[in-house]
């Protein structure tokens, strides 16, 4: 059969003031992953994922309960399929399995909001809300996309259709990879669609091709037995603090370079082709300071681009060093422990089990006298490198064009999805990255957003991706 | 007239078991100076003191408010004197000045007390409280010292006494530094009396006669404009936390020397003679790791016993890093700011205002790419080290002599007391430190305690030493 993908198309403009109030509705529902204290409000965001894949025409809808080592108490997997796709000229139909999450991070720090986190807010065609890029809206153009195209074409879809949706993806994502290790035929699929990525500018069609993998650690400093008076006991008890200074001080060079010893060994340098097709997208590096980051330099390694360093460098972060006395005022302590979160990117063919182990080792070797040390993985995610040598990429690179009227150009991103990892290594199937975020959405920070019309494209997109492979 | 010190002391040995139940009343009034929501509380802790000043018969009983511009709702002052006494032979009665404060500190951590901090519990002949010896419970023998020489004796005191308690030592005691200066007639007296420090060792006599100076500080480093995702800003986005413990690492070696140039070249080295008599005390410095901090190695600059590095040398401490992602799991944000609470120690003759500007201008120096940094001066004290060369050192050696049955010893101390230096320069009177804590009080920390013994010798030491001015 011809699929009505016009048809498709006028029913997701038509329906675009709904799909969004919709989208508000889910953005509601503070379903912060990582915070124990919204358990009921994460599962609360799964249940109406799976209502409204049951409303617009999904068979075997379900919640799968996930544990896993680091999460006994995990956020269930929202499952929904559509197998019954008539094959074309003969063949049977292709079967696509969409992946999105509907967790979201901690909102932290509030007071920076311009509107509150959890009251989706329109601004200037953007919608602002913890999740609505990340990956709430995303996820919610590949309901709306289904929507469109069971509403064009009499209940049916143009191939057959898998949806996993999790609701752990901010807290490392365990419970989808045990699920996809342990019942890989339960998602048997051809290609992954995964939108959870950004376009490199507006308005420029992106498919991403890598990401960075990471390993997030905590090093953990004890010196005293208990917490001390530095008056009393200073320049004669160890300082946790001054102890993971140092260490954080010899992990990392100012120069930006990463100090531990054989961290580089493994790291694939991209091909020419790929380092050529960078230097020509439209990127000023001056400008990305100034609007982006708003920082005075940018830093990284001397001799890399930033998009060698942000796409295919390793890199070691901070996020927060809690312990010891925090507030207002003049708290005179000598902290028994400290701990600080450091996370490393990897990228190909970095892993993250060998790269936590060169880390833990150097990070033991260098710990100050009087110091004991730990250093604990919290989550890990291999970087990946999607092939580009298969027919969903071109469909995909080819619907992203008729939509926004431009040739898709192929990029990588920093960031980790493990998913993808999972899904190459388990599934034995390509991703195809495919997302409508934009460079200035503030994932993970204050005012998140997702620009208006990238949702509305993002579906149409989809749309067509789906009806293509079905014609 | 002779004046009746085994009344006095008798009288205190009878109301024992009351004396400590009223210190309980007190110690269960949260008076946490630092924490804005428990001013009522603060305010509470003064009526308390006030109101028991005026039962015992102290006159011109009053709070005197204060004000300073990082405390502009001040804790207030408790006031009281005494000024009829007799002199004796024909000459005029001294005045002694007995300082205390009842503001305390902080509690946390909270879930490492065994038994509620402002719930005062006796174990082992010690009283666990937050306050308990620092300084509510030293505060409290002053008090109890002066009703038993009044019960003792018709309502009569054998010296002129003024008697000031303030609630702001812990957060600087700005309002006291004042008070000080702008009306140090009304604090006019011969010698102060301070018990706020510690006995070198359990029924060992001992005065304080040296303590370090600090100034605490807090540097600020800003990155980016707003919070990042490292996943795509890695590589490119400064790191405030990374940035901050590059500096901490070079503000202080792992051997424990402190790296801003010029920093010690004001330090004076004890006599010899000090340092003769520091060899003699009973200190073992195997046993103070071990009993004492606990940790798998004491640390400092090479070359200095642990009495010196605490009470003659400076040191730096960090005492905690607020900012970015401090709660459980993995949130991968950079941070825009983070802040290091940093405070430093300092010993005669170094002054808070040169040593702040050394660090201020090197930390400035050594601050990385992309980072923008401010240094604050949160308070400071000076170093300072008290004359032996006066009767009132005397007198007191005695009086603890006589209560003890030991030999009182002359020691320094590594912490703070900004009040002792207003005294010098405003007052221009010495200060007694006498002071009936142990080393193993646990100021500052979790299971603050008081040996009840040293609260009731501390009460007849106080006693006797006021009674011998009198006579």
């Amino acid at each position: 059969m011809e699929f009505a993908t016009k048809s498709a198309v006028a029913f997701a403009q038509e329906n675009a003031v709904r799909f969004v109030e919709e989208l508000k509705e889910l953005l509601r529902i503070p379903s912060i992953s990582t915070d124990p204290e919204r358990a009921g409000d994460v599962r609360l965001a799964a249940g109406f994922v799976a209502v409204e894949l049951r409303r617009i025409g999904m068979d075997n809808v379900r919640l799968i309960e996930t544990t896993s080592a680091t999460h006994p108490d995990g956020h269930p997997l929202v499952y929904a399929d559509y197998l019954r796709a008539d094959g074309v000229g003969g063949r049977p139909a292709a079967t696509v399995l969409l992946y999105g999450h509907y967790d979201v991070q901690p909102p932290d720090p509030l007071d920076e909001w311009k509107s509150p986190p959890f009251e989706p807010t329109e601004r200037d065609g953007n919608l602002y809300a913890r999740g609505a890029v990340d990956d709430k809206g995303q996820m919610w153009m590949h309901v709306k996309a289904l929507e469109s195209l069971f509403a064009a074409n009499g209940g049916k879809l143009p191939v057959n259709v898998r949806v996993i949706v999790e609701g752990e993806e901010e807290v490392g994502g365990e419970g989808i990879a045990a699920f996809v290790r342990e019942h890989p035929e339960q998602l048997a699929a051809d290609v992954a669609l995964v939108s959870d990525t950004e376009m490199f500018a507006p308005d420029l069609p992106t498919l991403c091709v890598g990401l960075r993998g990471m390993i997030y650690t905590e090093i953990e400093a004890r010196g005293a037995r208990t917490d001390l008076h530095s008056g009393m006991y200073g320049g004669a008890a160890p300082n946790p603090f001054v102890a993971l200074a140092q260490m954080i001080a010899k992990l990392k060079h100012e120069d930006g370079r990463i100090l531990v010893p054989g961290f580089y060994d493994t790291v694939a340098k991209p091909s020419d082709a790929e380092l050529a097709a960078w230097k020509a997208l439209p990127f000023d590096e001056e400008e990305y300071r100034k609007t982006e980051v708003g920082s005075t330099a940018l830093t990284g390694e001397a001799g890399y681009s930033v998009l060698e360093r942000t796409w295919a460098r390793p890199t070691l972060d901070v996020h927060g060093m809690p312990g010891g006395f925090t507030g207002a005022g003049a708290k005179t302590v000598i902290p028994a422990r400290a701990v600080a979160k450091v996370s490393m990117r990897l990228v190909p063919e970095q892993t993250p089990a060998e790269s936590f182990a060169l880390y833990k080792g150097y990070v033991e070797s260098i710990c100050p006298t009087g110091i004991t040390v730990e250093v604990r993985l919290i989550h890990a995610g291999d970087p990946i490198v999607v092939s580009t040598d298969n027919p969903y990429v071109q469909a995909a690179t080819e619907a992203m064009h008729t939509v926004f009227g431009k040739e898709t150009v192929y990029v990588r991103g920093g960031g980790s999805i493990p998913i993808v990892g999972d899904f190459i290594r388990e599934l034995k199937i390509p991703t195809l990255l495919m997302g409508f975020g934009l460079p200035d959405d503030n994932l993970h920070a204050p005012n998140e957003k997702f620009h208006l019309a990238n949702f509305h494209r993002g579906i149409e997109s989809i749309v067509r991706f789906l009806a293509s492979l079905g014609s």
